[in-house]
C-alpha cells in the first residue's frame, strides 16, 4: 500500500522550518505496514499545489498533505482543496464547538479570522482536531483517499495517532506484513561494516532489505522484510537475524529500534537507577535528550554544564591542578568530572564528557575532535578518548551517542 | 531562478532520519536570489531516482540532489546518475587522492568499497569533496544543470557554501534582486496578528510577500520582496518595513533573521557580559542552543540541570522552605535559581526556567504548560508566569524562546 506525503508551506521552501513531520508520519504508517514511497514540499502556491495533488493520486492510494490551514491569508490549502475536490466551503457547526472550547482552555476569545476554521469543504468527511483551530478534512476520490491535517507538528502527531492510524488500518484492509528489526553497531565504519556483511547481504532474499544508517559514530543495521504471510515472514526474519548477530557479535550494542536515550531510560527505571550528568562540549545537548522524555525524573536528577574550567572546579569538584596539568580534555579531567556529578547529584550512574568540538580550540596533541568521555554506575567508571571529525555539531552528537552506548555498555 | 531539490534513501522515506539538509540548501539559495519550488524525496529506488530527475528536470533549471553515494549496496545514486545522462563510470586519479588524504588524516586506511568511490560518472564535472570519500558531480543537459552531493549533513554543508553556491552564481548570471526582512514579535496569536495587519497585508504590492512563521510561542514575520531593480526593491522593502513597524510597535523583539540565541550571542559578546542558566522543565536544551554556536565559551559560563529539587537547592542554593511552600513552580523559586545561576558561574546575566512540561504532573493550580522564566542582568531581575500547551516538546521550545526574548528586551 503505497502512501505519499505532501508537505506544504514557504516556510519549508525558504529553509526557515525544518520538516519534522514527514519523518514521524512515516514512522506511524511503517508500523502499520503502509510505505512512503514518494515525499513532495510545495509552497503556498495554488498551481503547485494542485499539480502535486494531482501526481500524488496517479502514483498513491493514499495521500497524506500537512500544513497551508492556519488562520492567516497565506494558507491557502483549504481553499485549493476546494479546487480539486470541485467542492466549496460551507459552516460547521461542530467544528466551531471544537475551536470555542480549546479556545476557553487557554482563556483566549475567538476572532473572525479563527472562526473561518469552522468553514469545511463541503465534501469532506471532518474530523475534530482537539489540539488546534484547523480540523483535519479526509477526501475520497476513485477509491483513493487524500487527509489534510495541520503543520504545527504536535496537532499533526496527535491527529495522526489518534485519527488517521486507526481510520487508515479500518479503510484498506491491509494484507501484507511488514516486519523491521534494527541493530545498533559500534565500532565500524559504514564500508567496512559492508564488507564484513557483503556474502550475507548478496544472499538475503528479494523480500527482505538491509539498510545501513549511519547515525553519529555509530550505525544502525535495519533488515526490513514484507510478505504475505507473517508467521513464515517472521520465521524468514528470525533466521536472517540470528545470522547477522553471529556475524556481529559484541559490536552491537542493542537490537531495539529505539534511540539510545529511550533504551537508557527504559533500563534505568527497570533497574532503579538513577542519572546524572557533566557536560562540558556537549553543552546540554545530553540533558536536554533526556528531559525531552516524560517520566525522565524517575531516574534524572539533573545535570552540570560546566562550560568552564571554573564551573568544573567548583561545582564538580574537578582538582584545579590536574585541569592545568593535563588539560581540561584528559582522562584526570572526566573521571573527575563523572564522580563529581554522582557526588553532587546523589546518584548512581552519570555520564561525563569533555572534549574539543570544533572549529577552533585545537591543538596539534589534542586536534579538534578528541573527545574524552567518562560513564559511571556506582563504583565502577571506564572512560575512553575519541577522535571525531571537524564538525562541531557532529562532534557533539557522536560524543552524545557513544556516551550513552558507553553507559549501556556498562549497565 | 527555479530550483528543484531531490534528496534520496530509504532512511529519508521510513522517517529513521529527519532531512535538515533541504533546509540548509533553501537559505543558502535564497540569499543568491535562487527559489526552491519543489523538494521531492525518493527512495533507493532506481526508477523512482529516475522520474524525480525527469519531472524536476521538467520544472527547474537547476536541480541539487543529495544522498544515496555512500559506499554501501543500498546507494545506488551515482549509477542512476549514470543512466539517465547515459554515460558509464571512470577511475578518477584526483578522487582517489583525496580519498587517500581524508583517510590519513583520520588515520583510517582505504578499502575496497572507499576505494569504488573513486570511480565517478565520465560526462560528469567533478568537484572534490574535502569532508568525506563520496565526491560531487555536475551534469549539464540542455542548458540545465544537476548537482549530485553527500547526504551527511556536514558534507553537505561544506559543500554547498565551499563548492556550489559560487558555482551557480558564476554559471547563471542572476538577474532578479531579492530581500528578506524577518520580525521577531511577541504578545500576538498568528491570528491576532493578521487582523492587526490586515489593511498593510491587503495594500502590499504584488511582488511583496507576507509570511507569518510561528515559532514556539513568538511570531517571525517575514517580508520578501523581489524584484528587477536592487536599489528600487531596497526602497521599497524599506518603506513597506517602516509601515510594519509603526503598526507593530514595542512588540517587534529583534528584526534580525537569526536564531534568538544567535541574536544574544552576538549582544552578550558586543557588551562583553558573561551567562548562565538554571534550567528545570527545559532540561539542558537552552544550554544547548548556545554551545551549539562555536566560539560561545567566551561568554556561556555554564548551565545546571536542576531537575530534582535537590539540586535546585543544593547547587543553587534555593532555599528548601520555599520550594515547599510555593512550589518547585514559582516565582520565588525561579527568581532563587537564576541569582543562583549568576552566583554559582560568576555571570553577569543569568537565564533561569522552571514549569510543568507535561504530559503529567500538573495540578488545577498548576496545569501543564505553566511555566515560569526569570532573567537576570547584574542587579535587575525580570521574572513571569506563562502559560503554554498541553504539548512537552512545545513547551520547552516555547520556554527556551521566551527565556532569552526576555533576556533581549533586558539587554
Amino acid at each position: 500500500m503505497n502512501v505519499e506525503i505532501i508537505t506544504i508551506g514557504d516556510e519549508l521552501l525558504i529553509g526557515q522550518v525544518i520538516d519534522t513531520n514527514s519523518a514521524f508520519m512515516a514512522v506511524q504508517l511503517n508500523k502499520i505496514g503502509m510505505d512512503v514511497r514518494y515525499k513532495t514540499t510545495v509552497g503556498d502556491n495554488e498551481q503547485d499545489i494542485l499539480d502535486a495533488f494531482d501526481r500524488a493520486f496517479s502514483r498513491a492510494s493514499i495521500v497524506l498533505v500537512t500544513g497551508g490551514i492556519g488562520p492567516t491569508k497565506d494558507d491557502i490549502t483549504k481553499n485549493t482543496l476546494c479546487k480539486y475536490f470541485d467542492t466549496h466551503l460551507v459552516f460547521d457547526e461542530k467544528t466551531l464547538k471544537t475551536i470555542e472550547e480549546i479556545f476557553s482552555g487557554l482563556s483566549k476569545t475567538l476572532n473572525k479570522l479563527t472562526l473561518e476554521q469552522a468553514y469545511v469543504p463541503e465534501k469532506a468527511i471532518v474530523i475534530q482536531n482537539q489540539m488546534g483551530t484547523a480540523p483535519l478534512t479526509w477526501f475520497e476520490k476513485d477509491g483513493k483517499v487524500l487527509v489534510s491535517m495541520p503543520g504545527v507538528p504536535y496537532e499533526m502527531k496527535w491527529a495522526m495517532s489518534n485519527e488517521i492510524i486507526p481510520r487508515l488500518q479500518e479503510r484498506f484492509m491491509l494484507s501484507d506484513a511488514i516486519e523491521h528489526q534494527t541493530f545498533w553497531v559500534k565500532n565500524f565504519t559504514e564500508s567496512l561494516l559492508a564488507i564484513r556483511l557483503e556474502t550475507f547481504e548478496n544472499e538475503l532474499p528479494a523480500h527482505i532489505r538491509l539498510a545501513y544508517l549511519p547515525t553519529s559514530g555509530l550505525i544502525r543495521l535495519r533488515l526490513t522484510g514484507k510478505g504475505a504471510d507473517k508467521t513464515v515472514l517472521e520465521q524468514e526474519m528470525a533466521g536472517q537475524k540470528t545470522q547477522l548477530k553471529s556475524l556481529l557479535t559484541e559490536n552491537i550494542i542493542s537490537e531495539e529500534d529505539e534511540a539510545l536515550e529511550k533504551m537508557l531510560d527504559k533500563l534505568l527505571k527497570e533497574r532503579n537507577l538513577t542519572l546524572s550528568l557533566a557536560e562540558s562540549c556537549t553543552g546540554g545537548k545530553l540533558a536536554s535528550l533526556f528531559t525531552a522524555i516524560p517520566g525522565c525524573s524517575t531516574y534524572f536528577k539533573g545535570g552540570v554544564v560546566s562550560y568552564s574550567n571554573d564551573a568544573k572546579a567548583d561545582i564538580l569538584g574537578v582538582n584545579h591542578w590536574d585541569i592545568n596539568q593535563s588539560g581540561a580534555v584528559s582522562k584526570e579531567v572526566v573521571e573527575q568530572m563523572v564522580l563529581g556529578a554522582q557526588h553532587v547529584f546523589h546518584s548512581d550512574c552519570a555520564i561525563a564528557v569533555s572534549g574539543i568540538a570544533g572549529p577552533d580550540g585545537g591543538t596539534p596533541e589534542k586536534p579538534v575532535g578528541t573527545v574524552w568521555i567518562a560513564v559511571a554506575c556506582k563504583d565502577t567508571i571506564e572512560s575512553k578518548c575519541f577522535h571525531f571529525s571537524k564538525d562541531r555539531e557532529n562532534n557533539i552528537l557522536r560524543a552524545c551517542n557513544n556516551g550513552m552506548a558507553m553507559l549501556l555498555d556498562l549497565l
